[in-house]
C-alpha cells in the first residue's frame, strides 16, 4: 500500500522526539526532553475570565466562521506591540493569525518551496522547521552556529552558491542551542540575505523570554524582506495553538491563499479569548513572572552542571528561552548517555535530530529547564552527572 | 517578486467566493451566498458552561501542548457514535482531530498527491476541496452528478483511464448541489473504486442534517478503503474549527506525520470544550433543532421558487444540508443574474467556481438557506424572481 502515497512522504522520518516524549511521560522520569513551557505559569484564571466574557457577550459571533486573516483587533494589538517593543511599523494587514508557529512554517514552505529549492538552516536547527519544510522536498544547507550567532563567513559562502530561497533562523534564545545572535550578526545576516535576494524567516518564539542581558533588535529591523514569526505559546499558553506571520503584502497575499486552503482560518473563539485576555490583563507583568521563573531555573541548572559535570563538558548559558545545549567531549555519544540516563529515570533529547546532515552532533544534547521544578533540576542534573561518570568521560579524555 | 514563489502558487485563483462574500457583507444585502450555518442555533450557553468547567477543573492541562492525534476521549466519542449511528466499527486510533474538514483535505492532499496525479471530483464539486487539492498540483477529472449521485458510467470510464489516486465526494446533501447519492450509487461507487484501487474521500460534513427521507449508509460502510471526514462545524459551531479524519492505520500513520508538520495538534482547549459539551448535553436533541429549522427554511425557499420563478428554471429539493442548486435555462448566465441581483440587494454564488473545467455551469447557481430567516427568504426569492424577469427568461425560452 505504501506506493500510493506522495513522494514527499518518503522523506519523512518518524519524529524521534515524539518517540522520546512517549518514553519520558512516565511520572517517575525527570524529563528535560520536551520543549514545554511551565504550565504552572499559564494564566488559567485570566483565560477563564476572558472566555466567559467573550461567550456571554459575543458568543454567537465568536463561534461563527470568520476571516482568513484573523481577528482584526488582535492583529492590531500585535502591530502596536511591535511598534512599542521593537520600533517596527507593521500594518495589521501584514499579519496573519496561524495555529501556532508550526503552521506558519508549513504555510511558508507551501508558498515558497519547489522540490529541490535550497533552504539554509542553522546547524543545529529547530526540528519543527526541518519537519515542516521537509514535506516540500527542499535541499537543506547547514550553516553552523557560533557563540554569537550564525557563522556569517559560511553563510556568505553558502549564499554565493545560489539557489537558496529561504534562510530559517531562531536568532534569539535558539531552539535547540539557546544561542542569541549579537547585534552585529543580526545586521550582517540581514544585509547578506538582501544582497543575495534570499528571504529570512525569523522565528521569534522565545524573544520575549529574556531574563539576562539587553534586548536586541530583530533581524526584521534591518530588512523588510524578513518574514517574522511570533507566537502566544510561550507567553500565554500553547494549547490554544495561536501564532502569527508578519510579512509584507506581496507575500501575505500568497500566504492567505495557502491559509484558506489549509483550514479557512484559525480557531476564532480562541482568537477572541486571547484578545480579551490581552485587553483585560497586563501581559508584560505576566511575562515578568515567566522570566523570573525561567531565569531561576536556568541559573540552577547551569550552576548544578558547573558543580557536578566533568570539566570537559561544554554548555551554553542562555540569556533567555527554555533550553541549554550541552556538548560532550568528542567521541562521547549522547545516545549512549541517553540509554544510561533513561535507566536512571532522567531524560533529554540527543542532538542528532537537530541536524539535517547525518553524522553531526553526535556528542550534543538539549536540556529543557522551563518545565521542571527546582528539586527536579537538582536531582536530574545529579543523575546525569552519575551517568557521565559511568561513561568515563574524564577517563576517556585523559587517555 | 512573483518568481520567488513556488510553482504551486501559480495555479491558485483568488477565491471568487471570498470576493463575493466581501461584497455581500453589507447589512442591506440578503445573502444566500455564504455557506454559513445559522448562528442562532449555536449552543452558546452549553459551550460557555463546558468552557467554564474545563478551565476551572483542568485548565492547566487543557492549555498545554498535547498529542497530534487529538484528545482520546473525544476520539472515543466519535468512534462510539459511528458505531451507534452507522454501524461502523472504528478504532479511536483511526481518528485524527483536525482544524475542521478543510484541514482534513489539506492533509490528505499532502499525503497522497504528487504533481500530475489525478483526482476525480464531482461536477459541480466542493470548492474548498478544489482549493485544498489544487496546491498539490493534481489533474482534476470531473464526473457529473445526476439526481441520485455520481454518473457511475462516466466514473467507471474515468477510472479505467488509470492514474487516479483519489475520488472526492460529498455523497449526502452535497455542497453545492444538495444532491444525495442513492444507496445503490453508494454501493456501486465503493465497489468501482475498490476495483480500480482508488481511494474514496467521503466528506460527510452535512450528513447529520437530514430533515426529510431516510438515513443512508456511508460509502465507508461499503469499503474500508474510504477515508471518511467529519466535522463539528455544522452540528455545534464552525468557529472552533474542529473536524476529524477517519482512515485506516496505514494511512493514519502518514496523516499523523503531515498533521504534526502542519501544526503539531489541533487547538486542545477547544477539543476539551467540545468533549465536555458532548458529555453534558444531548447532541441528538440539539441536532433535531437544527434539522427542524433548516427543513422549514428549505421548504419555504423551494415553495417560494415554485410560486415565483419561471417554470423553465430547475432546482434541487435537498433532503438535508444547507444548499439548493439552481439551473437556469441554457444560455442564461448566472453571472448576469448576479449583477442584477446585487443591485436588488440579494446575493448568491454563481456556479462556475464549482467546476474545475472552464465553460461549465454558466447557467447554474447555489443558494444557501440555513443562514437566512423566513422573511429574508421570502423577500430574497421575490427579488431574484424580479431579476429573472428582467433577464427575460421566459421570453428567451419562447423565442
Amino acid at each position: 500500500m505504501t506506493t500510493i502515497f506522495a513522494d514527499r512522504m518518503e522523506n519523512t522520518r518518524k519524529s524521534f522526539i515524539r518517540e522520546i516524549l512517549k518514553v519520558t511521560q512516565q511520572p517517575e522520569i525527570i524529563s528535560f526532553a520536551g520543549g514545554l513551557p511551565n504550565p504552572g505559569l499559564f494564566p488559567v484564571e485570566g483565560i477563564a475570565a476572558a472566555s466567559e466574557k467573550v461567550l456571554s457577550e459575543e458568543g454567537t459571533n465568536a463561534l461563527q466562521y470568520s476571516t482568513t486573516e484573523g481577528y482584526l483587533p488582535l492583529r492590531e494589538f500585535i502591530a502596536q506591540r511591535y511598534l512599542e517593543k521593537s520600533g517596527l511599523k507593521i500594518d495589521p494587514d501584514e499579519i496573519l493569525i496561524t495555529n501556532g508557529s508550526q503552521q506558519s512554517l508549513d504555510l511558508i514552505g507551501k508558498v515558497f518551496l519547489n522540490k529541490g529549492d535550497r533552504v539554509i538552516i542553522e546547524s543545529p536547527g529547530y526540528l519543527g522547521a526541518i519537519q515542516a519544510f521537509s514535506l516540500f522536498e527542499p535541499e537543506f544547507s547547514n550553516v553552523p552556529l557560533l557563540d554569537d550567532g550564525i557563522d556569517t563567513d559560511l553563510l556568505d559562502r553558502t549564499l554565493s552558491e545560489g539557489r537558496a530561497k529561504l534562510f530559517y533562523t531562531v536568532p534569539t534564545f535558539q531552539n535547540p542551542s539557546g544561542i542569541t545572535y549579537s547585534m552585529q550578526k543580526r545586521m550582517d545576516t540581514a544585509a547578506m540575505l538582501d544582497r543575495h535576494n534570499v528571504i529570512c524567516v525569523e522565528d521569534n518564539a522565545y524573544g520575549e523570554l529574556r531574563f539576562a542581558g539587553e534586548d536586541l533588535p530583530t533581524i526584521r529591523n534591518y530588512s523588510d524582506n524578513t518574514i517574522l514569526l511570533g507566537s502566544f505559546s510561550k507567553i500565554i499558553a500553547p494549547g490554544l495553538r495561536m501564532g502569527w506571520i508578519c510579512a509584507k503584502k506581496e507575500v501575505m497575499e500568497k500566504l492567505l491563499i495557502a491559509k484558506q486552503a489549509a483550514d479557512l482560518h484559525s480557531n476564532y473563539l480562541s482568537q477572541r479569548i486571547i484578545y480579551q485576555y490581552l485587553l483585560d490583563n497586563d501581559i508584560d507583568e505576566h511575562i515578568l513572572k515567566i522570566k523570573a521563573a525561567y531565569g531561576a531555573r536556568r541559573d540552577l541548572m547551569v550552576n548544578m552542571m558547573a558543580e557536578h559535570f566533568p570539566g570537559e563538558i561544554g554548555y551554553t548559558k542562555p540569556e533567555g528561552g527554555m533550553f541549554v545545549w550541552v556538548t560532550l567531549p568528542d567521541g562521547i555519544s549522547s545516545m549512549d548517555l541517553f540509554e544510561l540516563a533513561i535507566k536512571e529515570n532522567v531524560a533529554f533529547v540527543p542532538g542528532t535530530p537537530f541536524y539535517t546532515e547525518d553524522g553531526l552532533g553526535e556528542n550534543t544534547l538539549r536540556l529543557n529547564f522551563s518545565n521542571s521544578d527546582f528539586e527536579q533540576i537538582e536531582e536530574g542534573i545529579n543523575r546525569l552527572a552519575v551517568c557521565l561518570n559511568k561513561l568515563n568521560v574524564n577517563k576517556q579524555i585523559a587517555e
